[in-house]
């Protein structure tokens, strides 16, 4: 870190944390219409802040729904340009009652800042906005070009996001896209998620007879709903655990040695993992680690399964009608279409006798996958380094981030997830904050990023 | 039938008629505690009734519900005892605006009659008094011994009849025992149903982790609590049908040859049957005909399953707990608690890995068939033919009567079910009725068996 940006954030330290409290205060609640003032006001907030950091092309542009605040500074030539995604929504604050302080007047003790949004996401996008303005204020200029697209309906699925990016496709273009909406795996231990697992969701619906029947008066010479079920769903897997829909695992890219390596050595105990969830004994898809089984395989789970009986006690009775809720997590290659046609695929060929069954799809996304050794990953790592002291680690998450889905699909570009949150630092949960030395960190850390990116 | 009796039940009848209608005025329904004075007045009415048919030892006994009238006539030295059980409470009368006629003020329609117990069970009560009746009236004396036992529960599981038949043991003895509570299979097609289904119940509780987890976070490293729960219910049986539970045929006694011709006479159209219920296809265990599966072949039936997600769309929960009700129909001789014990030890010994799994027993009810060339059997087939001028079918029912279980196991007589209702009569339903046709044709019957009885 030069000296003279050094001294910027020294010497700014508290005016900053005067402004994160002024932009927490904005009670910027996405799911609720009562506060779209309140959205207008936080989207102008951070415009303003782009504009003051020194930001070019400031815009606060319109959607259907809550606007998106762009802003750029473009002026290194043949340099990358990074895009730096977040939002200045924010979780409802429900239940209110268990917050230690009003949710919404910022009150920093030991060293964490509480607020709604503190974490997840205003604190993080504050510092990327304030690791630029050090640079473009002590130097005049900077050494990669940027684009803000910070959006105010992540909290509610970011519904207008996937047409706002496809229409200004162009304007967004970028070598690399950054978010900073994800958590590190704990105090000073980085970690750059290099991926996410893909989704993709149905419904299997079994009809048998018109109606429910007696057992006594029809058991054994009729079909029975549920248990053509359960010999469906049965057959998803099989005894030791793999899913059992042919071609499932075709697009499924294998794990590189240096991957596994990376994977194994993130801090993960079985034995406390067991213990943790109350669980006799972990589960899953045989030669892999616990870790890559939730991170890096896909799988097939059942969310949910009802038909027939479900009161006190027992009712003789043989149902007409069963259900499952199915998702599956994808890994690149997969396609989350061509992975449902398989199930539908599988079930048509497997549907046991006297019963019919319907497929009901429901949402999709792409799994995502940054090449591991990409230099925009390794740049990210060279500067959590830089911050913190300590080599990151690289880890994929098992979930899956639709926004990320969208801008691969749209975009094209890498993905670089860096994060500044802990995973204790009650995302969308009362007492929400965010730690202050990661916010330190992490304004070093974006600096030593932005000062250094010459690749991606 | 011996004229002076048919002269008897031709001058008789409109007698009859109104007596049975005065009996169908009382509003006995025992699930009602409003009608508690009813139910008196329907068992007083009954033990009147016997005694002017020249019943003896006419009583109406206490017992911790409603009473049970007991009567006898023991005349017949070393000449077969028959006990005759029905009883005297009804259904509730919901939805009575369904109703064309007041439940409770008895109307003569095209040759039926209309009120609530009119078939179930007043009606056929009604007509063993009355064949009794037209027999000591006319000879004054009765070729067999008779016992009387109608009871004012059975419409609510008859609760307190067990101990009433274990208190009264002695009382109750008989060579065979006599119930008009069933239905012929269609008009002029009497049927002896021999043999009745028993029942055993249980619900399997699976517990994975302590709580509901994520699927993108945990999924694919977990067990899953519907995953474990689909595999064991889809284990309980084999693909083509069969109960899959070691042991669980080890005591059902094959059809003799006898047995499935009479099975096979019965009137079943497979192709009907299934158009009927809206089937695709029938489904049942193999080697066996539709008839032998739901009336002579035992059957472990899936009543319910639940678990996870069940709202509208998608949920990415992985569930910690599953559920699921059973019943199992079973044929002599299984034993509802063996079979029990034979599906918890399955249970235990397929418990998928990393799940603890929970069996909760619920009633049982033993199953129950009587010789099928019984004389018992045989005199009422004869009987049958007398009244109806065709021979009945022979039948079992895949259903269970408790109180068939009942007397089975405490009293160890044969047990003849001689029904004359129609399927077709409204059972528990709007507009019951009795066919006066076999009101008229089941006094002849009846009067035939009680004559000509001479060895069970």
């Amino acid at each position: 870190m030069e000296d003279r940006i050094e001294q910027h954030f020294i010497k700014e330290r508290i005016h900053h944390l005067e402004q994160l409290s002024a932009l927490l205060r904005i009670p910027s609640i996405s799911a609720l219409s009562t506060h779209k003032s309140d959205m207008v006001q936080a989207a102008n907030w951070i415009a303003e802040s782009l504009r003051e950091a020194g930001l070019e092309h400031v815009k606060v542009m319109p959607t259907k729904g809550n606007p998106v605040v762009y802003a750029d500074f473009l002026h290194a030539k043949d340099k990358p340009t990074v895009l730096i995604y977040g939002h200045y929504d924010v979780q409802p604050v429900d239940p209110v009652e268990l917050w230690e302080n009003d949710p919404f007047d910022p009150t920093i003790r030991e060293g964490k800042i509480y607020a709604r949004g503190a974490s997840d996401d205003k604190g993080q996008v504050f510092m990327h906005i304030k690791a630029l303005e050090a640079i473009l204020k002590t130097k005049k200029e900077l050494s990669v070009n940027v684009k803000f697209c910070i959006e105010g309906e992540e909290e509610i699925g970011s519904p207008h996001l996937p047409e706002f990016v496809s229409e200004y496709k162009d304007l967004l273009s970028a070598d690399v896209l950054l978010i900073s909406d994800t958590t590190m795996l704990g105090p000073n231990a980085p970690a750059i998620c290099y991926g996410l697992r893909g989704l993709c969701a149905l419904q299997i619906d079994v009809q048998a007879a018109k109606s429910d029947l007696h057992s006594g008066l029809y058991g054994g010479a009729v079909p029975n709903a549920l248990h053509a079920l359960v010999e469906l769903l049965a057959g998803l897997h099989t005894k030791d655990g793999k899913v059992a829909v042919a071609g499932f695992y075709d697009d499924v890219e294998p794990l590189t040695t240096e991957e596994r390596e990376a994977l194994a050595a993130l801090p993960h105990d079985d034995e406390t993992y067991r213990k943790q969830l109350g669980l006799s004994a972990l589960f899953g898809e045989p030669g892999y680690s616990t870790v890559e089984r939730f991170m890096a395989r896909p799988t097939l789970e059942i969310n949910g399964v009802y038909g027939g009986f479900q009161g006190e006690g027992t009712k003789t009775v043989i149902p007409a009608q069963a259900h499952a809720k199915i998702t599956c997590r994808l890994v690149n290659h997969q396609d989350p279409q061509h992975i449902l046609d398989l199930i539908e695929e599988h079930v048509r060929t497997h549907t046991p006798e006297g019963v019919t069954i319907q497929v009901t799809r429901f949402d999709t996304g792409r799994p995502f996958v940054t090449r591991f050794d990409a230099p925009a990953i390794q740049s990210a790592a060279v500067a959590y380094e830089a911050g913190y002291g300590v080599k990151p680690y690289y880890m994929r998450m098992g979930g899956s981030i639709p926004i990320v889905e969208v801008f691969d699909r749209i975009l094209h570009v890498p993905i670089v997830l860096m994060g500044f949150g802990l995973p204790d630092e009650n995302f969308h949960a009362p007492n929400e904050h965010f730690s202050l030395e990661n916010f330190d960190k992490g304004l070093r850390t974006l600096t030593y990023y932005y000062e250094h990116l010459e690749t991606v």
